[in-house]
């Protein structure tokens, strides 16, 4: 197949908006809308077609609106307390709430205020006005008058005014069809083993997921091999079918990225390259008056260029406003840099410490799908920004409710699995919080307390000449803050090896004398102060151990690096070993545990963090199933200051 | 069937709230909570009912990041521009993103950075870092790691993560099953005629459609006549099936409420009556460990207990966090008196007029569905308040998105057909606009002017002296105002009167003559001055006029009340009249223009409105079609100062 070469431009977002807008209006996008008659009952969210105006009026009668008795207002003109009324049985009528109010009846006298006599007259001492505790005919819906305009989302109120309007179908759009074509050679369907080189198809499930949350009707087409003569051919059997397509991946402009070249030899390449970080290839087209977004392969750029192209496109469909995503002021924990013109968008998880709301990247990569799960906000870094300094305010687009923000326990410091229980324990409790954490280490854990970024911080540091662990460095480093340190756990430290320790690593000089490669935790980490210690006990240089300067960032990533072959060993804790099945060599029980500061400690977040750490429970029966962990202290004060 | 008699009380909510909560926990509510496993593609928006962990890691494999070629770092070690490194085929390997990095290769290059030779091989002029462009193993999820907490609802992006996770099928907790029950022998199905006495049953849809939003699985059941026995049978099959069981009208004590002594006698009432309002006669019982929610009948009571009470229930229930209603600071229209002691639930209007957003009452009686329909927020006045002056700041819980009450423009003065018609298209229109129109009578517009809590009034103010309209009154009462006047219509005013006017009523004088009945607009509406205008050239008295003291808001409402046969003829506008059927004996032709401030026109609310109105296009063929205007100066401006 023959098809033109494009070229990525780096257009503003803007830009790229009005462009795409006009290109839309050229091609009369809105005449693909089509609509259809529901019942009521069915139409809880769809879209009204055309205003809805009332059949006939509510109430349909003149009906009481008090337990009382109907009357001619006119018979008690005269009635006093003094001078009571009474009424023949025939000159009036018991009625409830709801009851027809017949000729000549024109008001109702509550029941509390009607004196019943044994002969069945009744006895009335105050006079009444026309029509009271009556709901007139029209009173709540007058017949004719305009229910809900057009383009209205339906709510369960809109269902119940209708329905008392007398409508019992209502013409509403149909959601715009959308077709998501995954593509690449690599791709295989959800659970079937995956081999190297393979890939799960998971990203069309995302992006179908959100088009339906907005409004459209998205399923996922079979993903396409790459291979520019079945891409061709699968776009164009979509656009006939679809209101608009969304491909993914072969944005760009590798040997394997054809999407750029098959659209524009199809149709029209109205966009492609928008100058946005993650997302820049995404590419914006028209085929036989269909409009088709492409977007980029990785999961976080493709699920931000659609939040910016596919939401709005559907919005723009149906008629309807899109609701502006709730924001709010944090303030970074770290810098972050942009280059200059490109609109950056930073996923950060937030956490309420002290007054501040404090935001964290939670992940970089656009291949790091947990990087938005763990998301609670995203920031844009404006083109004309070359980024922002630690501790600037900044505007944070939230992606979870308030509340849960406001619930979540911030942890930054060293890893250490038990964390992942007790966030369980934590964000299934009464109240409910979230754990955020941030792995940075011991020393970082330390640092974000200092700079009141977060509520606790985990750490493990061994005082090489007292042979305590994190006191001298609380000492140290947080001199002034009343704080208390509560003992998390002892855990066991050693060599993650491969199963059965095949190459028999027990010690470092075992790395050094045979060559292998050893996977290094960072500065900063308690582990790798461990590690320096153990090296220079050996009297061994870190020049001599391979590997010494590739650096992971948790006790499970080093373990996963032993586990995927990147190193034959790893120093770490028993837990992260026994989690990927590989083999574990002890060399020592370290402390760890979690420095709190004391303004933190009447905070509901942290008195139900002790609360748990404190129960002898199943918790910590799960805790000792993870393997090498002592909870003799676990939640005992250690030290104060 | 005997049963207990009950005693309404008036609790406090928040004691009424605890008193429940206790109850709850003592027959173990949540121990009725199921699970089922379900396919991952199913589950969004379900609620995890343990945490979910990674299966395998992701990648599962080490995958190139980037187009290039796979290396040997080590081989590039010497590699610099003045002494490249040349590879032979057989030690690099071109590789795509995605692609697998087989052993021995442990860094990738990019495709820009390769120099490829004619021979095959490459020239790399850099030394490469261990490792790089290689997404490694495990890099966004190691196998175990926790990707979902538990109690936590499903996001398309959980589905990836579940999905790259190697998970294709996740446990999630059963929605809770809820019966709907309402209750009441004038009820009738939706679709079929209505006469005097019946009404649509459309309350139960409106609550099992907020239930299922909220995350229940509800259903209604059919009305149940106002027969205790069988109010007990439906009510002991419900609880049998349901989680909790919900029932409509009959809390009160009426003679026909029996709700509360059916539900002490089949079980235990724990709460009959709190102090708030509307919805004071709520019950909440439990019958065999089953919760029942007794709702108070009239719509808006029932939804606003139903909020108070089952959305906790079904949280509860499924162990999720009630989202916050979001809510804003607004001021208060108009003065609001609430009992002391009684928690006060107020439906509003918002508006954002000037820098002020301005709260005004959407409606009041627990019968009028659509001040439900039309309110933008709620707001509670304490137990503690006797009311909220007029202009005092309120907190409201929003009900409407915050853009679209942005986008709301504040019309409050004279009631005109033509407003709804401009509603819809203003609300279809680009950008989307809502018209919240307050109907106040002429003079009540002009003052909300004054008082700055409106962009427009409508007004038809006749000058008796002069015989001009609106301008006199404007320079009355707005002198210091820059403001323009702009025409929205003419229209034909006189007596609505029953079809084929059967009482031959022409003139007032025929009015008193054979003593018929009058209905009235209220004072300072425009219709209002005309009425008096014409009583008095008739040299009547309005004392002569039978119903003279009743008055209603709109002319719709005229015309309803002698539909409705509460008068025989009213004062109003045609289109009112052939709105329903009624015909029309013509008076005079009238002004009816727009009060615009001049710090509004710029608005681009404004802006849209005149936009339209001066169009000479469908829309004003609609207008014509009401009947009764006159369009020969719609948008000019008459008058400015």
């Amino acid at each position: 197949m023959k098809t033109q070469s494009v070229y990525l431009k780096n257009q503003p977002l803007e830009d790229a908006r009005k462009t795409w807008q006009k290109a839309l209006e050229k091609i009369h996008f809105l005449n693909a809308r089509k609509s259809e008659i529901i019942t009521v009952d069915q139409s809880r969210d769809r879209i009204t077609a055309q205003p809805v105006v009332a059949a006939h009026s509510s109430p349909t009668y003149n009906a009481a609106a008090m337990d009382g008795i109907a009357i001619r207002f006119f018979d008690l003109n005269s009635a006093s307390e003094a001078n009571p009324v009474v009424l023949e049985k025939q000159d009036f009528l018991r009625v409830n709430t709801g009851n027809n109010i017949p000729e000549p009846y024109n008001a109702v006298v509550m029941i509390e205020d009607v004196h019943f006599l044994d002969d069945g007259r009744v006895e009335l001492i105050a006079p009444a006005t026309p029509w009271q505790h009556i709901r007139t005919i029209g009173e709540d819906i007058v017949a004719t008058e305009m229910i809900l305009p057009e383009a209205h989302t339906i709510r369960p109120i809109d269902q119940g005014a209708m329905l008392a309007a007398g409508i019992t179908e209502v013409e509403v759009i149909i959601a715009p069809k959308i077709t998501v074509i995954p593509t690449g050679s690599e791709l295989i369907e959800p659970g079937h083993p995956v081999e190297p080189g393979q890939i799960i198809e998971f990203n069309s499930r995302i992006l179908a997921g959100y088009l339906n949350q907005w409004g459209g009707n998205a399923s996922a087409h079979a993903p396409v091999k790459d291979d520019p003569e079945l891409l061709a051919a699968a776009i164009q059997e979509a656009v006939k079918a679809a209101d608009f397509v969304v491909t993914n991946a072969g944005a760009s402009a590798g040997t394997k990225d054809f999407s750029a070249s098959i659209l524009a030899t199809l149709g029209t390449v109205v966009v492609h390259g928008v100058a946005i970080k993650p997302g820049k290839p995404v590419i914006l087209a028209i085929i036989d008056n269909t409009p088709v977004i492409g977007l980029p392969g990785y999961p976080v750029s493709a699920l931000l260029t659609l939040q910016l192209f596919g939401k709005e496109l559907i919005h723009h469909f149906l008629g309807t406003t899109p609701p502006a995503a709730p924001a709010t002021t944090a303030y970074m924990s770290r810098p972050m840099h942009s280059p200059m013109g490109v609109e950056q968008f930073i996923r950060v998880t937030l956490g309420q410490v002290g007054d501040k709301l404090i935001a964290t990247p939670s992940g970089k990569g656009a291949g790091a799908v947990m990087s938005m799960v763990r998301a609670d906000g995203l920031l844009t870094i404006p083109a004309r920004s070359e980024g922002i300094g630690a501790g600037e305010p900044v505007r944070v687009e939230l992606l979870r409710k308030r509340t849960e923000v406001d619930t979540t326990l911030v942890s930054i410091g060293s890893h250490d699995n038990i964390l992942d229980l007790l966030a369980n324990q934590l964000y299934k409790g009464k109240p409910s919080i979230r754990l955020s954490s941030a792995h940075v280490g011991s020393l970082g854990g330390i640092m974000a307390i200092r700079r009141g970024e977060a509520h606790i911080a985990g750490c493990h540091l061994l005082d090489e000449k007292s042979g305590e662990y994190n006191i001298s460095f609380i000492k140290r480093f947080l001199p002034e803050l009343e704080l208390e340190l509560i003992n998390l756990c002892y855990r066991e430290q050693g060599f993650i090896v491969k199963k059965s320790n095949p190459l028999a690593i027990f010690r470092f000089e075992d790395i050094c004398t045979h060559n292998r490669t050893f996977i290094n935790r960072q500065k900063g980490a308690g582990t790798r102060l461990l590690t320096d210690k153990l090296i220079r006990d050996s009297h061994l240089s870190p020049d001599a151990i391979k590997g010494y300067d590739h650096e992971e960032y948790t006790h499970m990533n080093v373990a996963a690096a032993v586990a995927g072959g990147r190193a034959d060993c790893g120093l770490g804790i028993r837990a992260a070993a026994e989690a990927l099945d590989l083999d574990f060599v002890p060399i020592t029980e370290e402390r760890y545990d979690l420095v709190i500061p004391r303004t933190c400690r009447n905070d509901q977040r942290i008195v139900s963090l002790l609360e748990i750490i404190r129960k002898k429970s199943q918790f910590h029966d799960k805790i000792k199933k993870l393997g090498g962990y002592d909870l003799r202290d676990c939640g005992s004060v250690i030290y104060s200051q």
